[in-house]
This record gives structure tokens, sequence and C-alpha cells, in this order.
């Protein structure tokens, strides 16, 4: 999706009339526009009323709420009603019905209720969705689409172990590669038949959601699982693209949601959109890399930020409010990452059931007099303001931060050598270092090219995939900084080591050898010596969680452990390779010691941090077509004194030029258009 | 049952001897009368005795059970038997068993075992009752029927689903009003057939047992499985009417048991009877509150104290002994809140099984040289002494807390703003602090009328059911005093929200709009500043929980927040209305700040505390017929001087005229008959 | 088994080459004499390889291994491979399905996924046994028999349960016995028929793994469990010994594991063989404990450590490395206390499943030259120069700790008094006050006989079997002392309290009663404060858990209570009984006042601590044919000087004569023959 053609950012967000009576209708249509916004995702929650019965549709609703948005100048993001089935599908039809991972069928009830698998489910979603796309494919109100809603969930019934059989088929081809690739001459189970395989669930190989006792076969299992969910969403798309070839297709995902592969999903989508729920406690970096992750999914293009709470959420334990000016920052954050719209759930709260407490731009009050809804006008007019100024543009970086799905399944199956060790903790221990001194970062898949980038970091690549290693070796002979770290280039795509030495196919590129992996007990942690200053990296550091105990094969050793029975053994190394470098951290350190080292990191690469980054505040810059925008967003509560340095531009919130040193008044932003 | 009528306060509790050889027996008719008691509540699960078979009856033990309770001048509590169904059964009718939570057909085992719609069980249930009823309706002993035991739990049972769409239809009469009430169009829940109903656990609706996608399902349900146990009850009670149309029939309740609305169920009991298990640290004035609950169910009415333990319980994580004058002081706790008996479980501690540790009159050692039969034998003679003086006295209150089963569960149903809001908890807060200040209170049900109250206190109000808004309204009009707090107004009947701003129907009476309501993290507090002093009450104090946003729509503020981007919001405000006064309490206080608060209010209806009162010190009254009788309880472990004031009379206990001040021994209690 | 006939201590572990390509083969077999190795175990997992199909028999690869095995000088303990079936045996017989305690019928995976009482796996796993035996009875590497695979987990099927009719009608004879040992007239539950009898599970009488209604059936349940999985064994046994009646057969067990009556099983074991997995934290003196129980299986004979990691666990939460020496140091720790073996789980570390991150002699680099593999071969070393000089050597004690299977299991599914009691624990404390001291302790089953002993403790005997306080009155009177604790004598065989008073069978000999039980929470202390000093006993110590409020019948009072309603009763008594004394500890006293105590008792006995004790140092004395040798085992990691005093020999280790003061490195070890 070419977002530079969108008539202006997007701005609004999920809205049900369907869930209400119609003489409510107008107020919607008042309030709506008065808060400056130009679309709404319609539609999402609508097959009972669509399809009142397996024979009958009814599209007249739908119908008036479609023309009723384009009689108001709102944009529809058409969502296909297929994110949970009706009541009479499930009475009718079982076999829609999700099996869960104690091995029940469920029954009817919440959403994500459908079996992915289920020939009556995939045909009855599809035919919904083509009978959608046809009739309103030329509506004037029609934008986008929105597929389902929210993928994820398990099944475990029949007919997923049948397709499960059958897609490891296709994968292995025999059993006997399969036998090989699952280690199932461990314990015994070498399986002589297809039919012998079951689904790993609390039944068979596992015990809770991810402890198993073949990581192969779960691995494989959350593998096929996706790509089932995939299939339905496949299936929905084609219908649709079939009507509206050129009409773009997504549907919301869910940040680092571990179930699903977006990469994987990615390819599918015509643009990405995702739902932003950060709790209060959340770090803003935290957040920010979720937003650089969702953009990395398409190589850096821009996204959508489909779903966010004007104010209040309802699902977490404590649901505080949004304070005056979080909303409007968090929106801005989301745009200086990359996404071209600011959208909602939801436009008018709902008046039962467990979303009621959920926020929304219309209250249950019904007016527009709250703070809510004047936070929401403002940032409805200042994004009008902004017109299509930043659209399509992208953020350059020199940085990029390997990340992979199947990677994090694999670490977090593993049985040993401890159950502290969290993929996206350890991806955001890196980024945050990066975050905190104004650098931009990529965040990508394995598969990407990493040419552009002077430095890659990919954090605990335990999971080397077939090329990669030597993908990787390319890269730095040709003169790029590749670092990882412990517990990495251990196993292969199917969670079999690498025998020979760990980081296995890493090793050479490395030039280390880890003989040894010490995993600490909570609250324990040693020490990163430096043996000499690396930039600002001097003195000692701690560590934690696993320490390789790693022997020098060449690499140069910048930093020894510091206590234990390895102490003096490296800790940090650099392998100079071809022209590049290949770093080795054996540990978890400390933000200081990341801070320090990725800033040494950057400088020898000549990387200059963004300018105006302090304490609290956030920086990005955006570009397109010569033209750059820098973000300074405050998430302090303070004014600060931003320093702009050499950069120097307009405002483009309040039109006003800046430059050197400016005033920001706390949650505030400045969006700055450079001096040509 | 009108307890004015009993020989003499009920002193005696369980017996099981058709658990015990009867050589046994002769010695437990010497000791029990040795004890002082006069009451024995027996049968209570003997079915397997009685029906051996479904064609069989043997009731020749139990004759003489009734026969030697007669012989000894020992009353009979006749229990039915029906609270555990035998083996038998269960094997032959698998369909008395129950379906658990998570859609388990259970088997044979432990007890409240019985599917409450099972056909089969009302009838063998009903035909049991009926044909002890005939046997013993004339046997001299027979003082009580006792239906089942501790009615509670819950079945999701294919036939229960059945009786819960029976139930539904005569509530809703249509689909169209269901589907309204219960929201169903949010996630598209429609039900367009009856059958397509299914029940909320964990297959379908709800992933634990208090958490559920759809409030208004569930929330039938709890309603559902209230009233489907209540027709058990009502079942067998009509079956014993029938032949004993004079004998008062009851059922022993559990307090705040959550999941039967009690107030629904006191309709059906003759009296109230009640198990009251504290444990250790309880605190004293949460039994209190208990002990007035129970009296509520029933309009004030005095109840029965049905089981307590003489020292040690069995089923806690730790079960300490009651210390020495604990269990004779927790006693006369039951009676100064109105208790009309003070009854054990259980006479004789079993042998074997899971409650063999829970403590008895007789203990496993057989003699009556113990601690606890001496403690239990001085109770005995000192309750002789008090003859019939206090049965049928009442407790005169000017304060009413309005308590609700239908509003707890909504409340706890809810998926936001916090789960820290536990309805208890908040109502015991109020509790608390009238009782710290020596203030007797009535809890009654949002039914009950309240024009004999100078103030009602109704926390947390979340549900307004139809009529009770102009109830309120009427009750304020004509001066009464009424307060709410945060949470209050939010939704109807059904869990759903009253549109056009909280607090919904008690806006106007309230006088206030929350716009907002925040949740705290735990350990998080905002403050409540006063604007002026109100008696006592000054200064700052606490809160926290929530934190309703509200503005003053004619209210006077007296108090406001004190922290947050909401400092300056009003907390605390009073809003004339008619001839009295409407306040609202914004969030969850501190005690300081509830005392202050309900001593000024109190004080401005010139509501006296009763005299005696002092830290640690509980006092309650009774009185009947123009006679008063004060409690003077010391939870104190040391002797206390108390101080009566005006008050002056003879202390029934020791016979001994009291005024002024007077000593008090640590767990020592004063019952004093007000001087003429 | 008489290990003196070995050739040598056995040294090596179980090593699974039919998991692996036969190109490795001849690496393993180069390494594995490297490490100085003479034993693996193999076959531990092949079923689905030895037998693909019902009607097909494959042990040509084991015919290789053991070929190769012996061709270099490697014995074989040789496994039946019945500890996990074939997934092809799943698909066609599910009867061969455990059902777990939710009563979920299980699907194919994991292991010790049988059911003990299908009887086509009974049929099948003692087929191959015996299929086995008749292929390799002649086999020159053949050493011993290794039967399944640490047995262990429950079965809740139908087969299962009529199993367990059929177990308690051999056990009872007649319902109406059954109905009074399990007390069934409790709650109603009395069986009129067998077939009206379920199993115990989440279904019926429990609610969690060991919470139960019914003690009794729970119980009863348990031990026919451990019976039906010990059933397994003996037919598997039986038909190895119909054709290698001469070689020893064994299973390995894992130490203080709960679900299996080990005193039960050890009569159908010819040596004793255990799995000894310490966590870092694990106390030595619990690792010794361990030991000495697995030794007292057999009555004191030698047994087998058959499994310990050499490094690195995989399935604890934070698998640390065993520090250099840790290995060696634990390796020994087994043999002082009556190991004649030291062997591993495993020789080579898997390549995938969840047993890949577990320790092995060859890492997955697959060389010699790491530090894991150094220190076991530097073990290997100092074994083999041990030759047989240890082999069949015995631990002398004159102080034994009674420990029983049925007794944890009843006290442990007790409800009530405290969820704090583990047996386990109380046990430990016991051990633990000895083993600081340098004393050596025997742990015996109840059924052991006591003449041997001058002390014998039996913390928390809360059961007393049929005869068994008899024999402890004769063991006394003989001159014994006996030394029990609180919550002791309080239920027969079956859970049933012994009535008339605590501690009911022994009561006549411990002289005293127990009136009453109270239960502290958590972090609550009482004092016990000694009347006189008893050796250096003297002064205050502090108790908790549960306290007994005990009079003295007679019995000495030593100290009393220091704190609330029972200060001032009995906390520890002694009763002199004929020409012995019986104790009893009312309390769960500190570890202070264990140390003075056991101290006292064993100087008043003449019982001297063996040489060498001092703080973290362990010392053990095995010896055979009137040669001692004293183990002497450093777990400082700090050097120390070992006081020998009288005691002097030469140290096996390094063939230097030692006597007097000698420095002992941190982690170091003397084995000293004493000169004869």
């Amino acid at each position: 999706m070419d977002t530079t053609k969108l008539p202006k950012m997007l701005y609004g967000g999920d809205y049900n009339p369907e869930q209400w009576d119609e003489s409510i209708w107008p107020e919607d249509m008042r309030l709506i526009p008065l808060a400056g916004m130009n679309i709404a995702t319609v539609n999402v929650f609508s097959w009972a009323m669509l399809q009142p019965n397996e024979d009958t549709y009814h599209f007249e609703t739908l119908d008036r709420i479609m023309d009723m948005l384009h009689k108001n100048g709102i944009y529809a993001c058409l969502a296909t009603s297929t994110g949970a089935h009706p009541a009479w599908m499930a009475r009718k039809y079982p076999e829609v019905l999700r099996t869960d991972f104690n091995g029940r069928q469920r029954k009817f009830g919440g959403r994500h209720n459908s079996c992915p698998n289920s020939p009556l489910y995939r045909s009855l979603s599809t035919q919904l969705a083509a009978k959608l796309a046809e009739r309103y494919k030329d509506h004037p109100a029609l934008l986008l689409w929105h597929v389902s809603n929210e993928y994820g969930g398990e099944c475990y019934c029949d007919r997923c172990e049948t397709a499960f059989r059958e897609w490891l088929r296709a994968k292995y081809g025999t059993l006997d590669k399969l036998n090989e690739q699952w280690n199932t001459r461990f314990w015994g189970h070498t399986f002589y038949e297809w039919d012998e395989i079951v689904l790993p669930n609390a039944l068979s190989e596992q015990w809770s959601s991810d402890r198993t006792c073949f990581q192969g076969i779960s691995l494989d299992y959350t593998r096929f699982n996706s790509d089932s969910l995939l299939e339905c969403y496949k299936l929905e798309y084609d219908a649709i693209k079939a009507q509206t070839p050129d009409l773009p297709v997504t549907t919301n995902l869910m940040g680092t949601f571990k179930g699903l592969d977006y990469f994987k999903w990615a390819k599918h989508m015509d643009i990405i959109a995702w739902d932003n729920y950060p709790s209060m406690d959340t770090p803003t970096s935290f957040t920010a890399m979720t937003h650089d992750l969702m953009r990395g999914l398409k190589s850096g293009a821009p996204f959508l930020l489909m779903e966010q709470t004007p104010s209040q959420q309802n699902w977490q334990a404590y649901n505080t409010l949004k304070r005056p000016g979080i909303m409007r920052l968090w929106s801005y954050q989301a745009v200086a990452h990359g996404s071209d719209s600011v959208m909602f759930f939801q436009l008018r709260r709902s008046v039962g059931a467990c979303e009621k407490y959920h926020g929304a731009l219309i209250e249950h009050v019904g007016h527009e007099h709250t703070r809510v809804f004047r936070e929401c006008a403002q940032l409805g007019r200042e994004l009008d303001s902004l017109d299509t100024k930043l659209l399509g543009s992208r953020l350059p970086s020199r940085i990029a931060i390997m990340y992979d799905w199947e990677n994090r399944w694999a670490i977090e199956y593993s049985s040993g050598p401890t159950i502290d060790l969290k993929y996206v903790d350890e991806i955001h221990n890196y980024y945050r270092a990066l975050y905190e001194q104004g650098h931009q970062v990529d965040i990508v898949s394995f598969e990407e090219d990493l040419s552009p980038y002077a430095i890659v970091l990919a954090p605990v690549m335990y999971m080397v995939k077939p090329g990669m290693a030597a993908r990787i070796e390319a890269y730095v002979a040709a003169g790029g900084k590749f670092v990882t770290t412990f517990f990495s280039g251990i196993v292969n795509e199917n969670d079999i080591v690498t025998l020979g030495g760990y980081p296995g196919e890493l090793r050479g590129l490395l030039g280390i050898w880890a003989e040894e992996i010490d995993a600490l007990f909570p609250g324990h942690h040693n020490r990163i010596v430096m043996k000499d200053s690396l930039g600002n990296l001097q003195g000692e550091y701690k560590c934690s969680i696993l320490c390789d105990l790693i022997h020098s094969e060449g690499a140069e050793v910048l930093a020894e452990y510091g206590d234990d029975f390895y102490k003096g053994m490296p800790v940090l190394t650099r392998n100079r390779f071809g022209s590049g470098e290949a770093w080795y951290v054996a540990s978890s350190p400390d933000a200081d010691f990341l801070q320090g080292f990725l800033g040494a990191l950057c400088d020898s690469s000549n990387i200059k941090p963004l300018p105006g980054k302090q304490p609290g505040v956030e920086v990005s810059l955006r570009s397109r077509e010569g033209r750059s925008y820098l973000f300074v967003l405050n998430h302090n509560a303070a004014e600060v004194t931003v320093e702009l340095g050499e950069f120097a531009g307009v405002d483009l919130i309040t039109g006003t030029a800046v430059s050197g040193q400016v005033p920001l008044a706390g949650c505030d932003v400045l969006i700055i258009e450079q001096f040509a």
C-alpha cells in the first residue's frame, strides 16, 4: 500500500453502530467529525448480524452504515467480521469450535473461537469476505480492508491433528527425515506411521504452554498453527482481492505477540496495521521498539496504528487513566516511528459486556464535554494541519537489530539452562541502549538484506537457519559490524544442536568457542571487567542470567569475567573478519555496559545520534524526498530545554521556526521539518 | 419462627451418633447434658444409611437416636441428609452427579455433589424429606428442621443448560429482549434460537470463576444457579411443611458466602441459621458485620448460630486453637448480634476422614477432662442461667448499610477498572468505622424499607435495580441521609450501563457527575483534603483503589483530591435534596476518614454511641418489650475498665449490679439488663 | 547382590548409542575408556527400535552395542526399555495410555506413560524383558539388569479402577471392613457394592494432588498405585530371573520420591540403585540423608549411584554448572555413604529434545578437551586406584532414624492441623543435627530390627502400624533410647484415629497425654525453656509448626513451653520404661536445640562422633572385615585443617600416611584406611 496516496493522515477508530439503536447514529455523525476524524473501522464483529443463518445474508444495516460514513466524509476501514463466529454456527456445526490445550472441545463463546482447520469455517468465512467485497467494492467510503481481528490462539482438535500430519509430510517428505529432525530416538519416540503423530499439548508432550518434552514437535506445531491461521487470512485476502485488486487489505497485529510469525504474515499483507496497548508502566523504549518491529515487518514501510485506547483499558489488572497529554504524546510516538494513522478502539463506548469499561472517544455520558473528547479533538486539529506531509516518509537508520519469531519460540521452549531468558527482553536491552542515546534503529527479520547497515545486532541468535551463517559472514567480510551474544548459534531450524562446539555455525566468524553455559540464580550476577577502555566503556559492569564460558580462537578479548571459577575468561570479544568485525557478548549485561558498548560501536562507525536527545526525551527522524522531520517527544512530566544543535526548521504543530535551545513542555511534542 | 417461644437459649450442636458404634452412645448421653446442652443437630449426612438402595428405607437407627435424645432431654434439630447423595445413587443414576466449571462430569465423592436440576435428585431428596417428616412429625424431641447442609457450588451439565434456557425464557420472554439485555451484538453473539445459549464456564464465556466475556450471561447464570439450589430447598421445605406446618424449617447459611442470594433464600426460611468460622486473624468487626448481615436477612429477626468450632478447625492452612475464653467470647458475640442459640460443629470428633482434626465438645480422648469441654460446660451453665430473657429481643438501630448479592456478583465479574475492588471489603470499611465508635448497625437488602433509618449507607451501589433510585430519592426527600460511593449507579440489574453520565439514576439525587474513574496501582493512593472541618473530620486522609473524577452539579464540595491531575476535583460531596442529604464519597478512603466522616454524620443525626465502647471492646444492645440488654465484650487479652456512663443495670452472668466504671477481664463479657 | 564380587568400583553411566549414527561409535569407544570408565547403562529407551511393530523384533543394533562394549572392556547395565512405550502401541492399543489426575486419557507422549494395569502393557513389556534376557543372558558384557526407568506417576483409568476394587477386596475382604476403616459413615459415603468405589482424583474425593475428603481412600489408592507399578517391575524381574538367575536385577530409584513405597520395592530388588540430582542449594546433609535412606532400603547393604550429572542439569529452573571439584566431591559423598559405583546420566549429550542441555561426559563439542571431561577422567583414575577395597563395606552405626512412606502419605494427606508439616523436612532436621556432630546414622524402615541400635529416632511417627507399638516398647524395655515427637501415635495404618488420647498406642511408653495440638502461623514460634541443663542443652530455644499441649503421665519434664496460654506445659519429656528411655519432643525445635539434645543423648549412650568433623566438613566411615575407611569431605571452598585425633592411616587417593592435623583443600577428599 502506498500511503503517500492517502488523502491525509488517517484519524479515527473502531466504530460499531450496529451494536446500537439507530437513533443514536446522528449524534455519532455529529461527534466523530467534531473530533476531526476521517476514518472508521466498521463491521469487526457483525457476522451474526450479516448472516443470521446459513442461508440468509442481511447487509442492509451495513449498507446504511457505509452510506452514512460516506455522507459524513468518513472513510471506512471495512472488516470482514470473521474474528468470531455466530452462535448458530457453533450449534449447527460444532466442528467450527476449537479444542483447547487441555484437549477440551470448547462451546460457543468469546472470540478467536474458530478452528482454523475447520473446512466449514474456512468456507463460510471466505464466502462472507467474498460477499462483502462484491457488495462494497465500489462503495465510495471504502478505503481499506480489515480481515478478521487480532488473529491468535491454538486449536488441538482432530482435524488440526490430521492437518498437522499433512503439514509435516509437506515439510519433511519422509518419516525418516522427521524422526531425525525431531530426534525421536530420544525416549524411543520413533514414528513408523504418520498417524502415530499427535498434537503436542497437555495430553501428550507438553505440561504447560511453553514446557515440552520434544522441542521439535512443539516448534513445528507452533509454526503449523501460525500457518493455519495465516491460511484462513489468505483465503479471505484472495476472495477480497478478486473483487478489489487495488484496495489494500490488512489485519490488525499485536506487536510482540508470540503466537504468530508476523514476518511470514507480512508477506501477505498490503500494509501493516497494529494495536498498541501499553500499560502505564511500559517503558517508552519498549513501545518505540514495538513500533519499529512492526515497521520492520515490511522492511521499513509506514504502517497503521489501528488501535489504541483514548484513555483507559479494561482488561488489565489496574486500568489507570491516560494522564492529560499522554494520549497525544503516544499517538505522535506512533507517527514518529512510521505510523501514517492514529486510530482508536473505539469511537463509542459499549453499553454492556466485557469491554464496557474500555475508553472511547464518546464516553457513556454521550457528549463531547469530556477531557478525553477534548484531547482527541485537539489532536484531530493538529493531525489535520499536518496534511499529507509525513505520509510515506521513512526512518533512515544504519543500525539493525535482527528479530525472529521461530528463534523466540525455540528459546522459550528450551528445557534448560534457565527459565529467566526471555528473548524480547534481551532484544529490548539492546534496543533501549541505542534509544537512550538517540540512535534510530531498524528491527529486521533473519532474512533481511543486511548490506544497508553499518551495525547489525543479533541478541541471542540461538537458532541459525540454513544459509544464515554464510549471509552474515558475507556481511561482515564486506565491512559490517555484527554483534551476537551468549546462547547463540546453538541449534538449527528444528532445534537440533549444531555439534562441534558452540556457537556452531557462527564459531568461525566469531573466533570463539563456548565450552559451557552457566545459569545464574535470580539476583546473582558476575562482573564484566574491561581490559582497556573502549570509548566510554571502561571499568566494571554487571551481567546475569547466563554466562557463556568462552575461549578465544583468534578473537580479541576486550573484557573478562570478574568472578567465580571462570574469572579471567573472556566475556566480550571482537573478531576481525574480512573488512568487518564480529562481536560476542557472552552474558546478559547491565544497561550501563550496553550504552557504553553500543555507543562506542556507533562512534567507530561514525553514526551520530539524532539531535535533541536527553533523559526522558525521545527523538526520531522521518524523511521523504529530501525532506526530514525530526520528532522530539517529551515523556517527562516537566518542561525541558531541547538542544537542537545544528538542526533547525519549522515545528509543524505550531508553525513556528525552531533552532538551538527550545523549551518543550511536559508531555509535549515537536515535529520539526528541517530547513532545506 | 417466634424464638420467644423457645424453652431457653438453644445450646448444642451437630451430633452424628450413626457414625459410631452404638456402645458409645450412653457416654454421649452422659457428656452432652454434662456440658449443659439442650439441642443436637442430627441426621445431617445419613442418606446412605437411611436409604441403602432405591427401594429400601431404614429408619431404625434414627428412631433410636431420636428416642435417646428425647429421653435425655435434648431437642433435635433434624436434618434431611440430602447434602450428599449415596454412592449407589451416583452409580445407578449418573445424572445426579454435577458437571464442573471445566465441563467435566464428576464421579462419586465429596459433598455438595448433586446436580440441582437432576429430576432424579430432586424427586429422591424430596421423597426422603417427606418420609422423614411423616415419620418424625410427632416425635417429642423434634424442635426444628434442617434442610440439607451448607448449600453451594455450581453445575454445568446439559440438564442445567436446558433448565437455564427455560429460566431465561421465563425472565426475558423473547430472545430480542435477552439479546438486548446481554448486549449480545457485542462480538456478534446474537442468539437466534434458545438452544444456541450455552452455560458460561471455562469452555465458553469464562476463563476463570470470576472472569467472563459477557457479564450479563454470567450474572444470569449465577442467579439461575442460586435459584436452582433454592428450588431444591423449597421442594424439601414444602414436603416437610405438608406434614409439620407449625415446626420451623431452616438450612445453615454461610455468612458472606458469595454464591447464593441469601436475601432471596431468606424469604423461604422460617428462621435464619448460619455457620460462623472466623480465622484467628479475622477482625472482630468482620464477624460482627456478618452476624448483622445474617440478622438483616429477615429484617432484624433473631437467628440461630448453627455451627462454630469449640476450638480448632481443620480446613484452614493453619488451624490454631481458640485461646482460653475465646470460644465463650465469640459465642456471646453471636448472641449480642441477635443469635438465640449457640451451637457447635460438632459434639463428638470423628475418627476418620477429612474432619477428624476439627474440634468437638468430646475430643478423641473421649472424656470431659479437657480444656475445651470445661469451657463448653461453663458456657452451658451461663446460658442456662440466662433462661429465656434474651430470646426474641432485637437490636435497635437508626443506621442501615445496604447490601446486595447481585450487586456483588456484578462488581466482581466486571472487566475493569480494577481487580482490587472487593464489595465485602468496602462494606466492611464502612461497618467497621461505625463499630469502632459503638454504633449499632442494621445491614439491609436493596429492597428494605428505609424509613426507620436516619442514615443509610450504600457503599459501591454499582447496580441500581428498577425502582430503587426513586425509593432512595423518596427516602432522602423525606429527611434521610444517604451515602454512596465511587463506582455507584453505573448499571441496571443486567449489568447494562445507564447512559448519560455516572452515577446514572442516582445523578440527580447526588448532584454530581462522575466523568472518569481512575484505577490506582496497589500501594498507591491519593489524598482527601478537607475544605473545612466537619465534626472531627479535618485535614488530610488517604484514599485508594478507585478515584471517581467528579464534577458538582449542585452538590456542596466538602473535600477535594490532593494529588495527581485531578487535584482539586471533589472527593466528598453533599447534596441537599428535599429534607435530606445525599452524600458521595468518590474514592475508597482510609479508616480515619471513615470514622471521622461517619462520626460527624451520626452527630448531625443525634445518634449516640452505645455506652462502654473503647478500643478492642465491642458493644451491642438487644431489647424487647421495653427491656434493654447491653453487651460489652472485651476482645483484648488484658483487663479494661468499662465506662458505662448513665447506663446501669444487672450483669446477667454474675447477677451483680453494675454502673459507672466497671472492670472487665480480658476476653470477658458483660450482659447488663438495664434498670427499668 | 554381593558387590564384593565386583571386579572394581563401577564407573560409567547412561549411554544411548542407538540415538546416534553408528559412525560416531568408535569415537565413543575411544573417549569412554579414556575417562577410566568400565560400565555403561544401555537400552533405556529403545523399545520403539527393538520392536518396530507388534510382530517384529529388531535386536541387531543392540547386539552391535553389546559386542562393542565388551570389545572395549566396558560392562553393560542392560535396561529393558519399558519406561516409555512406542508410538505405534499407543495408536494401536489406547489402553496402554494413562488417564491423569483430572480424568483425561492421555495421548502418546513423554515417558512414564503406560497404564500399570493395562494387561497389554504388562504382557508386551514382560515379553520384551524375556526376549532381552534370552538373547543376552550369556553375553560377556552383561553385568547387571536395569528394569524400566525411574518408576512413578499415577493412572486413573477404568482398568485401574477395576483393579483397585480387586486390590481392596484382597485387603479388606468385606465391604463392612472397608467401610469401617475408611470411616465412610462420615458424609454418608457407605459403599454397598464394590462397584460403587471410584478412584480418588480431581473428579471424586481429591481437589488437589494431596488434598482429599477421605484420607483412607487416597492412602489406599497411593498404596495400590505403588503396588501396581511394582507388579509391572516384578513381572519383568521374574521374566529376567528365569533366564539369568545369578545376575542382579535392579531399577533406578529417586531418593525421597514420594509416590512409591521403596521399602516394599526393595524386597524385590537385588541391589538398590538410585539417581542423585541435588540442586546447587540442596544442603549436603540432605544428600547425605538420602544416600543413607537408600542404603537403609536393604538394611545397610551397599547400593549403586546409578545417575548423577557430570555438571549441569536441564530441568531445574536455574541449571548452574557444578563448580570445579564438586562432581568429584559429590561422587565420593555417595561412596562415603555406601555406594559401590559412580555413574552418570549420561556419557554423550543428546542432540535434540528436552535433555539436550543436560550435561554429559562427552559434550556437544565432541572431544575430551573440556573441564567436565578432565574432571571425569581424573576421578576415573582415582576410582581405578581404589580397586576393590571399599566394595561391600558397610557403615557401622548405633543410631537409627525410622522412616516410612505410608506415614508420609498419611501426614501429607491430612486435612489439618497445618499445611506446613512436611515429613521429610522433619526427618532431615533430626538427621542434620547428628550429621553436624559427626554421627553416622542408619535410616531404617518401620519394620527394621531395632536391637542393634542404642538410639532410635522416630520424628512424627503419626501412623502406628499393627505390632509396632509393642516392638518399640520391647526395644525400650530392653534398654533402648527412643525419641518421637509431636503428632505421633495418632492413627492406625488406615488413618483411623486411635481413640483414648494422643499419642495413642505410644501413650503408655511415653508417659504423656497430648490434649490439644496447636498450629502456628508461619513466622510464629514458641519457646522451649529447659528446666535444667542436659549436657550442653540449656536455656531457651525456639519451636514452631505444631505444638502438642501435653500432660505428663509419669514422664519426667525436662523443658516447658515459654509462651502463650500453654506456657509451663511440658515440651520435652523422658519416660523411663524398663531399662530404657522414651523421649517426646512436643514441637518442631530449632537446629540448636536438636544439636544439643541429640548430642546429650549420644553422650549418654557413649556414642562418639567420627574424627575429623568440623563445619562444612562431612565425615563417614565404611568398614569391612576389620578394616575401616574414614571419609573426610571438605564441602567448603576454602582449605581446612582436619583434626584426626587418634585416627591414623593411609589416604587411599594419595597413598600417603595421614594422622593428627591434616590440611585438606577446598572441595577435596580424604579416604583414610585406618592402620590395622
